[in-house]
C-alpha cells in the first residue's frame, strides 16, 4: 500500500515570491506542483512578516485545488534558498508531529519550475531504497536543491537539540545521526535540472520567466495552437487558446482571457483579461481589456477597447476606433476614428469615420443610444444623453444633440460658401505684407 | 560520367503538410531541396486523398523550376513518416520503373529543413561506395531519416514479393536480400542534423518556423540588411530586402514584399504583400497590405494603408491617417487623424488633421479628387463624390458636399457665438439643482 | 610595483566600425573595455582613410573618460582582422616609442564584446609569467584574438626589418626572435569566448547585438528592473531604467533615454531619448521621441508624442492623440483621437475627443493656448493663433476662431434639423431609380 505524502511548502521572507511569473504569482507554481502529487495535505510556512502571510493567504484562496493546503506562520527560511530548510523544518516540527508516521516532502516555493513528476519520482525512490532521508541533488554546479523527503517517524526523534541557527550545517548531524541508528540517507539525482532552477533575483527571474513561457506555447501547440513564432508570443499561464487559431509574432495575451477556435491573432497585440468566440479576427496592433468579442468579429488594426465593452457577432471594428463600456450589436461597423464611449449600438449600424459619443459634460458620464439599422454619417458629434432612432440617418459633419426619430434624417451644419480666386488675393496680400 | 538521379517526393497523407511556414507551403522546402540537385525529375506521390492531391497541384503550379515535376497519386504514407517510407516505394515502383538504371532519391516532403546540398553529399557517397541503396542517418535519437537513395536496377527486382503492410521493416528484407545477392548497403550520417528535422505537430513547427527564420535573416544580413534585432524580426520566405536598409525589433514582413535600399523600417511594423522603394522611412507601429510605397516616403508611425494605394514618390504620411484604394500623390502630406478613401490626390497637397473622405453613402461607394496643390483644412468632411480643384483652399471644419473651383476658398462652418459668464452660472444651476 | 599600461585600439579600415550597435557606434566598446583598465593612454590607430578618422574623432570627442585617448593615422590594418595586426604594430611603432618600457595591449576595436576584466587578466599573466609577448588566445575554432600583450622595451629592437607586408606570419618572426633572445612567448586562454566574438559582417552584428542586449538587460534586471521577457525588449547601452519598473514584452527603448522607479512600459512600445519620471504608466503601442513625461502621468495606448513635448505631473494622454511641440499642464487630459501642435496647456483641463489644434494655416505655424481649468467639447478645432481663457467651455463640434473669454462658453455650431421620413422616401427615389 502506497503511503501518502504530506508537503511542507517553504515560502520566502521576502515579497518576491508573490511577483508574477507569466502572469501568476511565482509561488504558486510550486504549490501546483505540490498539490499534483496529490498529498494528504500541503504545509505552507510563511515567514513571520504580515505582509508575507497576507500575500500567501490570498494566493492559497484563489487556488484550485482538492489538496487541503494549511498555512502557518513561524521563523521562516532567513539565509537564503537552501541554508533555510533546515531551520524550517525544526519551526515545522511541532505542526508536520500531528502527522505521524508520514513521507515528508519539503520543498521550497520559489523553485517555480518544478514539476509533479520529479516530486512522484523522489518519493519512489525514498520508498523503493527504505531511506529516512533522500536529498533531490540538482546536479552539477546547483548541488543540493533544497528538495527533500523523509520518514517522520525516523527524523523528528533525533533532530532533538540540534540548533536551527546551524543553517543547512544541520542536515549533516542529522544525517551522521541516522547513519548511527542504521538508517539510510538517500540523494536522488533531478532527472531535468530545469526543474530545480532557483528564482531569486530578477536575472532568475526573467530566465523562469523565459522557461515557463516556452512551456506554455509549448503545451498550446500540442493542443492546436499554431504559432508563427512561438518564440516571441506571450502568452500568460492562465490563459486559454483553441484548436486552428493562429497566433502571430509579438503577440501578448494576459490574464485569464479565452480565444475561442480557427481565430487569427496578427503581430503587436496586446489582450488583457478577455473572452474571444470562434473565427474572431484581431488584426494587428490592437489593444483590449475586459473585452468581449462574440464569434466571427473583425476587430483592428489598432483598435482598442476599454473594459466593459461587447462587440457581438459578426460585428466589424477597425482602425483608430476606441471603444468603452458599450455594447455594439451584431453586423454593426464603426471602421475609422471613433470612439464610443458609453453606448448601446443595436444590430446592422454603420458607424461613420469620425464618429464621437460626447459622453462627458464636464460633469458626468452619459450613455448614447443608436437604433438598429442607423447610418452615422462620418464626423459627427452625438452629444450625449442622446437617442437614434432606428434606420434614422445622420448626415456628415453634423453636431447631433437632440434625439433623432425612427427612419428621420438628422443634419446640423453650415452651408458652403465659396469665395472664388481667394487663393490668389491672399498670396498677392501676403506678398504685399512682406515687402511693407 | 555522373548518372543523373530522380527524386520521390513522398507527400503526407495528412493537410499539414501545407500548412505556412515562414508564409510558404511546408512541403515547397523538400520539394526546392529536390529540385535543387538538378535530377532528371522530380515524382510527387500524394496521398489518395483529393483534398492533399489538389494541395499539390496548387503548389506544383505556383512552383518556379527548370526540373520536371510530376504528381501521381497512391497509397500514401500511412503509418508516419518513417515508417511510410517503404510502402511508398512498392507504390511507386511502377511509375519508377519508367527510369531504368538511375538513381532513386526518396525524400520524405515533411523535411522543411532539407538543403540540397545534403541530398548531393548523399548521392556522392552512394555512387562513391559502389551501395544499391544507401540510408540518410540524422545521427542519434533521430535514427534513420526516410532519405535513401537506391539503384533502381539492383532494389526493384528484389522488391518483388515484400509486402508493403510490414512498413519499415520492409527495408530490413530488402537489405537482407541485396546483401544475399552480393549488393552493398550503406549508411551515410547526415553532416548537419539541422537538415532532417521533422515537422509532423505543432511543436515541431515553431521550432522548425525559428530556425527557418534564423536562414532567412542571416541570408539577408549577408546581403547587407541591418537587423538590430534578428531574433525578432520576422521576415517571409518570398520577402526581399535592399542592402542598407535597417530592420528594428519586432517588424513583421509578410509574403512576397519587396523593400528597397537604404530604407528604414522600424519596430512593431507589419508590412503584407506590399513594394517599398529606396529610401522609406516606415515609422513605428505601421500596418500596411497590398501598398506601393515609392522612393523617398515616409510614413508612420500607426499608419494603415489598406489594399490598392499608392504613395508616390517624397509624399508623408502621419499618425492615425488610413488609406484605401488612394493615389496619394508625389510630396503632398497626411499627418494626422485622416481617413481618405477611393481618393485620387495630386501632388504637393496638404491634408489637415481629421480630415474625412466620406466615401460611402450607405449605398454606394464614392470618389474624391484633390487638385494639386490643394490645402485641406483640418476636421474637413469631404462628402464624396466631389472635387476639390487646384489650388484651392478648404477652411477648417468644414464639411464639403459641392466641387470646389482651383484657386477659390470653400467654407461651410457657423459663426463662433460667445455666452460671457456662461461657466458660473452654469456651476451655479448644477449646486442649486443638488440642493433642490 | 604595477606597470600602468598603453593600449593601442586598432581600427578597421572600412566604416563598419561606427554602425551602431545597441544603439552605439560598435568601436566605442573596445574603447571602453580599453579605458576601463586604467591606462597610461589609449592610442588609437585609424585608417588612412578620412571619414574613418572623422568618424572616430566624433565618438572619441563624445566619449567619457579620465582616460587620455589620441588619435593617429597611419597605414590601417587591410586584411582582415587578425592578419591586420602585425603590420599596424609596425606602423605604431613611431608612436609607440614615446612611451618606453612599458606593456603595450593591442586590441583590435572590431570586438565589441570584450570586457576590461579579460584584458586585466592578460595583463596581469603577461606580467606575473614574465614574457615579452603575450597572445590572447580565443579557444576552439577562433584562434588567436588579435589581442596581445608585449614589452616595448623586449619587442619593438626586434621588430627591426621585419616588412609589414608579411601580415600576421610577421609574428612567427618575431616570436623566433624573442625566443633565440632569451626572451618568453606566451599564450593565454580567453576565460570566456564571448568576449572575443568578432564582428565583421551583417551575420556577426546580429549576433553581437543579441548578446550585448542580454548583458544589458541582465544588469538592469539586477538593479531590479523587472522583465517581463527579457528575450524580447530591446534597451539601448545608454539608457537608463529605475528599480521596480516593470517592462513587457517587446519594449524598443532608443537613445539616452531615462525612465523613472516604479514605472510600468507595456508591449509594443518605442521609446526614442526621452525622460520618464516615476510611477509613469506607458500603455502599448506608444511612440513618443524627444518628449518628457513627468512623475505620475499615464499615456497610451496609441498616443504619439513628437518632439518638444512636457506632459507634466499627474496628466493623461490617451489612445490615437499626438502632442508636438506643446507643454500639456499638470492633471489635464487629453483620451482621445486629438491633435496639440505647438501648445501650451495649463493645468486640470479636459481636451475633448477629436480635438484638433490648426496649427498651420498653409504658410506658418501658429500657437494655441488653453488656460486652466477650460473644458473642450468633442470634435473642436481650435484654429491657431488662437486663445481660450482659464475655465472657459468650448461646445462639442465647434470651429473655433477668436479667443475666447474666461468663464465664457463659446459655440460656432449649426442648429440641428430633422427630416421625418427622410430615409424612406429616399429608399424609394432609389428603388423608382433602379425601375427607371
Amino acid at each position: 500500500m502506497k503511503r501518502k505524502a504530506v508537503v511542507l511548502l517553504l515560502g520566502s521572507e521576502e515579497g518576491a515570491g508573490f511577483q508574477p511569473l507569466l502572469g501568476r504569482p511565482l509561488s504558486a507554481y510550486a504549490l501546483e506542483a505540490a498539490c499534483g502529487i496529490d498529498p494528504e495535505a500541503v504545509l505552507v510556512l510563511a515567514g513571520a512578516g504580515p505582509a508575507v502571510r497576507d500575500g500567501w493567504e490570498s494566493l492559497i484562496k484563489g487556488f484550485e485545488t482538492k489538496t487541503p493546503v494549511f498555512l502557518f506562520a513561524g521563523e521562516g527560511r532567513k539565509g537564503g534558498r537552501r541554508a533555510g530548510v533546515f531551520p524550517a523544518l525544526v519551526t515545522a516540527r511541532a505542526v508536520l508531529e500531528k502527522y505521524p508516521d508520514r513521507d515528508i516532502l519539503a520543498v521550497p516555493a520559489g523553485l517555480p519550475l518544478l514539476r509533479s513528476q520529479t516530486l512522484k519520482a523522489l518519493l519512489r525512490v525514498h520508498a523503493s531504497k527504505g531511506c529516512a532521508l533522500t536529498f533531490l541533488s540538482g546536479g552539477g554546479e546547483a548541488g543540493l536543491t533544497g528538495i527533500l523527503a523523509l520518514r517522520s517517524a525516523d527524523v523528528f526523534p533525533l533532530l532533538r537539540g540540534i540548533s536551527p541557527a546551524r543553517g543547512a550545517a544541520g542536515f549533516g548531524v542529522l544525517a551522521l545521526r541516522l547513519t548511527k541508528a542504521g538508517k539510510r540517507v538517500g540523494f536522488y539525482e533531478c532527472p531535468d535540472p530545469e526543474d530545480v532552477v532557483p528564482v531569486e533575483n530578477g536575472e532568475d527571474f526573467g530566465r523562469a520567466a523565459g522557461l515557463l513561457r516556452g512551456r506554455k506555447n509549448r503545451a498550446l501547440a500540442r493542443k492546436g495552437v499554431f504559432f508563427l513564432d512561438p518564440a516571441s508570443a506571450w502568452v500568460d499561464w492562465a490563459a486559454a487558446i483553441g484548436p486552428r487559431t493562429v497566433v502571430y509574432p509579438s503577440v501578448v495575451i494576459e490574464g485569464p482571457s479565452r480565444v475561442g477556435a480557427d481565430s487569427r491573432i496578427y503581430p503587436h497585440v496586446h489582450i488583457m483579461n478577455s473572452q474571444l468566440g470562434a473565427r474572431v479576427k484581431v488584426l494587428s496592433s490592437t489593444v483590449m481589456e475586459d473585452t468581449v468579442l462574440e464569434d466571427d468579429v473583425q476587430v483592428g488594426p489598432f483598435s482598442r477597447f476599454r473594459p466593459k465593452t461587447r462587440v457581438c457577432s459578426g460585428a466589424k471594428v477597425g482602425n483608430f476606433v476606441e471603444m468603452k463600456n458599450t455594447v455594439f450589436g451584431p453586423r454593426s461597423k464603426a471602421q475609422h476614428l471613433s470612439y464610443l464611449g458609453d453606448s448601446q449600438v443595436e444590430e446592422d449600424v454603420n458607424v461613420g469615420a469620425g464618429t464621437i459619443t460626447c459622453n462627458y459634460d464636464g460633469v458626468a458620464k452619459n450613455r448614447t443610444h443608436i437604433g438598429a439599422g442607423a447610418f452615422i454619417g462620418s464626423g459627427t458629434e452625438l452629444v450625449a444623453p442622446v437617442k437614434v432612432g432606428r434606420g434614422a440617418y445622420v448626415a456628415a459633419g453634423s453636431t447631433i444633440t437632440k434625439d433623432v426619430a425612427a427612419g428621420a434624417l438628422a443634419i446640423a451644419r453650415a452651408c458652403q460658401v465659396e469665395k472664388p480666386g481667394w487663393v490668389l488675393e491672399r498670396v498677392r496680400e501676403l506678398k504685399k505684407k512682406n515687402k511693407g
